[in-house]
């Protein structure tokens, strides 16, 4: 016999047991839900592109984290790296098949060839939600509505969806004599404003811009107060966007506390054109749980037709991670309601049909499949957290009766077996759903 | 600018529309509520493996179908061939964390560098479910009752699940003085019974088999019948497997006529132990649409510890060709109930308070981007295939009211807008979830 292989699984990837996934599961079918209530639709692409769909379409820093590979035909083959580049792909290929504005939401694994950490995994989910097609301000009102719906939905009591105006930042960039080709590079820097010190940022200014400059621009982005004393104290710049956009959450009916203007945000990533914005989940550090903003190019590598759209990416992971932290998962159960017992095999048959009966009716059930002896029967259900276990011996079987033991409490009943399913959906089962 | 990149994929993968989306995730949510049903929870290993766990693990002619290649750090990285390999990987490396009898249930693409061809392709999906950790039969019975669940839940009238029994083949090659070492050879030539004529299978076993021992087993495969009739033929033979199974999948419940006795039924893998079952529709030809097993040696390359189960993997994309090519999908829809239009700028807000209103009562709904001409918007809908829209101008709004219009029908109708939800939620709308 060969040796044996360890059982182990690359750096940076993991295996999810069935609590993990139940936890997963419900997180994205609430995610999902949000999507689906406000009329976004899923598609899907291939995990594996080629390689020169996806590369170059990111900074050079992205490409090296691509998963390439020849395959057996000497093709170059990439692993998705983000949903957006192949959403870009997939609107240029199919547009004339789609309704424009096209509403798509996405959620699939991603590969990326990078140091794991804490939060940062080699494959990990993307939930992307985007409406293209448009260049309507509704459209990131409705992304904003969506982000607030999706973390009131998971129960987050306390977090704000930070924004910033792309066209205001150039604004002030243009007012400090930077030239336009500029923009993007210094926007990268500030982008750091989150995680560095204004000086350091300054300091990584002072290679791009004169030290005049750097001084007004520091100040500028250090303005505090609520959204209309900053909107205030740039009223010399172009705040239209800003304006604009919170008038549109507010017939949205955002919550007003929630929409928090941030000169420092600015999204290190070039395709941004209009609004940005980056939501933060407060009493837990674990940066952005969800980004996005306004897009012009979206397709521009693959077609000459252009579509301008808003998009937010949800990391999952981090939102998984926060609601770990804040202790958000005590509700959650697995699949199995009710384990029939196996008693002996003179019961069996008697058993087989109880336990069709209640999977008929709805109800999540199972037999264990030997006639051990009960306690191990019951620690089986204990493991799985089987909330009921009905117990049908020969006794019983004679007066077409059954025992139904509840778990939590040990208490048990007898009852006739034509009433158990009644009884089982009558026994406080919504809230143990 | 470069030039344009064209938006291809590559050979054997695929991209799926809303409408596809729609499709496959109505069947995949049936088969799944089923292994739900049935008290089987979900796990998820990695898409990426090391190369080492999945390589050899299959015969040589799979794992020249296996994608690999070398990460960053020069490991051998392979993609996800099936999901069983994984699976044993995940029992050797988690079983004392897991309930034993454990049973999972698995949904997730994995890839293979193969000549893509019809309902063949380089990307796809598989759905398995196993119950590993008993040798009870009732593992059996219960996975064919899964698998004629899930084809009943899809609404297949003509299916059949055919079986065999590895131990009865065994008690045949025996007898006809075959030393056991070459039992899984002749196996695997019988295997091709299902696609080959007995005359072509016999000139295969002519290069293994002695004459008359072909002879002998060419004329036992052919027995034909009912299931007693085939039993009968056999008594000489060791049958107790077969007969324990029918009465188990009876004990079960399972309609007789469903499970079929198939002497030609070998499944070509080495590692099943028992019986062995392949479901077929009628009235489709496309090969077997599920297939499992008994098998003992799970995890046998990666712990010492064994585990014997029965699993079956239902062919997910051949279903769908099925149920496309059976016209079964008639009722699909996509998520959006309601567009609400976009009249012009003093509407807006009330449009976006009837927009939220529709959607908190759990109404899908969407509101059009932009103050365009009705017609316009109408299309929208229309290609979006959603059945409601809204409209509400500046003469409806003075009167509280608003107007919906039925797509299907083209008739519409003015009410007050409090009592749209009601409304909607009465029209029919449980027939058009």
């Amino acid at each position: 016999m060969a040796d044996l292989i360890a059982p182990r699984i690359p750096k940076g990837t993991r295996d999810f047991l069935p609590k993990d996934m139940a936890k997963r599961q419900f997180v994205l079918e609430r995610i999902k839900s949000v999507f689906i209530n406000f009329g976004y639709n899923t598609i899907e692409t291939p995990a594996i592109e080629y390689a020169q769909t996806l590369l170059g379409q990111y900074g050079d820093e992205d490409s090296k984290l691509t998963y390439t590979f020849k395959d057996k035909g000497g093709r170059e083959i990439a692993l998705r790296y983000d949903q957006t580049v192949p959403f870009a792909r997939f609107v240029a290929a199919h547009n004339r098949r789609l309704p424009m504005p096209f509403k798509r939401y996405q959620i699939s694994p991603v590969w990326r060839a990078d140091k794991p950490g804490k939060g940062r995994y080699r494959e990990f989910y993307q939930c992307d939600v985007d409406v293209i097609g448009t260049k309507s301000l509704l459209a990131e009102g409705e992304i904003a509505k969506v982000i607030n719906r999706v973390f009131e939905s998971l129960e987050f009591d306390r977090f704000v969806i930070k924004f910033n105006s792309r066209r205001l930042i150039n604004s002030i960039l243009t007012r400090l004599h930077i030239p336009e080709k500029r923009h993007t590079e210094i926007i990268r820097i500030l982008d750091k404003l989150g995680r560095l010190e204004h000086a350091g940022v300054a300091k990584e200014l002072a290679s791009v811009l004169p030290d005049e400059a750097i001084v007004e621009l520091v100040e500028i982005t250090k303005v505090q107060g609520l959204n209309r004393e900053k909107i205030a104290f740039l009223k010399e710049f172009d705040t239209k966007e800003i304006d604009d956009f919170l008038e549109v959450c507010d017939g949205f009916g955002i919550p007003g506390e929630r929409v928090v203007f941030d000169l420092s945000l600015a999204r290190g990533l070039d395709y941004y054109t209009g609004i940005v914005f980056e939501t933060f989940i407060e009493d837990v550090d674990i940066g952005a749980v969800c980004a996005g903003g306004r897009y012009d190019g979206l397709c521009s590598l693959f077609s000459k037709q252009q579509f301008s759209g808003v998009g937010a990416a949800f990391g999952f992971d981090r939102i998984m991670l926060a609601m770990e932290e804040l202790n958000m998962f005590h509700e959650i159960k697995l699949n199995s309601r009710v384990l029939v017992t196996y008693f002996d095999q003179e019961t069996l048959t008697n058993s087989l049909g109880m336990l069709n009966d209640l999977q008929k009716a709805g109800i999540n059930a199972e037999i264990y499949f030997e006639p051990v002896k009960l306690g191990k029967q019951l620690r089986y259900a204990d493991k799985k957290e089987i909330p009921f276990v009905v117990i049908c011996g020969p006794d019983e079987l004679k007066r077409g009766e059954a025992t139904i033991k509840v778990m939590k409490t040990g208490k048990q009943k007898t009852i006739p077996q034509n009433q158990l399913t009644a009884y089982l959906n009558g026994y406080n089962y919504g809230a143990n759903r």
